[in-house]
């Protein structure tokens, strides 16, 4: 756990992306009251006079260049898959306004090609770049969902790189901390590799449970006898499938090699299970039980 | 859906087992008002003594082939594991005191070995035995956890066979539906194939993840990472190992049918993934979340 930073007021936040995500840590810097100005920026003007309306941001600007010219802060809260183009759009904005100032800092699920990004498009400002991921957010999106206590108790991993700048670092930190969220840092390539774990692997399972089951005879009547447990492993199977498709292209090895670990214990249990062995089933289950019967705890 | 059957009143039922499932059929029947006296057998006199204390049963036996010397209705709802021995005294202690009229039914997860169990053990009785299944429970156990709604909108499976008794269906219709649930009927190796589906393949990949990460190295600080997703996700494999090993030696047929499905979908997943195959990812994802969202609405 990173130290507590006091929040130090910041002018001018510029937040790409005002959905869930962006919605909510402005909400609950406004909440705080950290920040003097947000500015939104995005693809969609339908949501930025949405977020405008819920007094999500201040204003805003359809040109992320014109956007982050006076920004202390840009936080950037798009898919995956469109962190590139805005990256770029970035970059120019503050080149041509000659802000060199403002902390850039995102809320991605996968980190190290965000970095990689992050070094070739921002090149000698890249030590102003803190990437980050809030361990947080609901099956809903766009600025209606967003609410002030999103991150409240809930963990924000930063993944600065040996180049990082420290004093963007707790510029980051103190406004993730004022929003209620515990902060902590690790490289990107650990944080890959315990989301593709906990996160990326699980929603692999339950997207293909689905699946699996969808093309077989006469589901519509098998579903009819499906149960709690059923709906409580596919929830996430539910999720938007355009951010999991980018965030399974992102980070593409750490999922392989744990679906590859997956694969190996699913062989395991079904040779137990057609060899019959009652035994080597219980000592799963138990093990299973106990641990997660531990961690939820 | 089997038509609604007007319940009759029946006089002494014996509920084997007066856990979780047994004891929340007995609560229902009582509020439902249709049945005079209720005795409890089992394993446990402590949890016998708990069930007559919370006005689950009116009285026990501890000896079951006692128990059921005048039953009109018998409930089995002991694990899988244990229903060979069960039917055994059943069967002894119905022959022993001339017991002809007894109808006899389970709660079994799993039914085609239950009936064949059944055929074999009551022989020339086993026309009144109506192998059930009811798709309800908590992860509770023990009669302090039985209530008397829990089957309540529920559906409750029967899988009589061509030799089963019409009257001894009705009769356990009748009580099911006193107790609120929906009861339908089909044949026991479709049953099988449909839990197997939908319930028992869920249980067994959630089993499978926990175990699966528990081995990873740094293990304790990864699950500090892990969102309600993943608790979602692995909820079921918090349930009884014994139950879930009795059920898996008990329809080990279906479960492995669905295991290899299973996997080859993972296969398809895993290469597409490999292949940076985006289109089939969103392809995937797209189906499974219409396919969820639709089944849950």
């Amino acid at each position: 756990m990173t130290e507590i930073i006091k929040p130090v007021a910041i002018g001018n936040l510029c937040v790409i992306g005002t959905g869930l995500i962006g919605g909510s840590f402005c909400l609950a810097l406004k909440q705080a009251g950290v920040v003097e100005h947000i500015t939104g920026a995005g693809r969609s003007e339908e949501t930025l006079q949405k977020a405008q309306q819920l007094n999500i941001i201040d204003s805003y600007d359809m040109d992320i260049a014109n956007a982050v010219k006076d920004a202390d802060v840009v936080f950037v809260s798009v898919p995956l898959g469109a962190m590139q183009a805005v990256f770029e759009k970035i970059a120019a904005g503050l080149k041509s306004s000659g802000n060199q100032k403002a902390v850039i800092t995102d809320a991605g699920s996968s980190k190290l090609q965000v970095q990689q990004l992050a070094d070739k498009v921002f090149a000698d400002s890249a030590f102003r770049f803190v990437a980050g991921h809030p361990i947080a957010g609901t099956e809903e999106s766009g600025p209606d969902a967003a609410f002030a206590d999103l991150y409240q108790d809930r963990r924000v991993i930063l993944t600065p790189t040996d180049n990082t700048s420290t004093d963007a670092v707790k510029v980051v930190t103190a406004l993730w901390q004022a929003t209620g969220a515990l902060v902590e840092t690790m490289d990107a390539e650990r944080h890959d590799k315990v989301l593709a774990a906990t996160s990326h692997l699980p929603h692999m399972l339950a997207f293909g449970l689905v699946h699996c089951l969808e093309n077989m005879d006469d589901i519509e009547n098998i579903f009819r006898f499906a149960a709690g447990g059923f709906r409580d492993v596919t929830r996430i199977a539910s999720s938007d499938p355009t951010m999991w498709r980018d965030i399974c292209l992102n980070n593409r090895k750490p999922i392989l090699e744990m679906m590859q670990r997956y694969r190996d214990e699913l062989d395991m249990l079904y040779n137990a299970l057609e060899a019959g062995d009652g035994e080597k089933l219980i000592e799963v289950f138990q093990h299973a039980k106990q641990t997660r019967d531990k961690f939820t705890h």
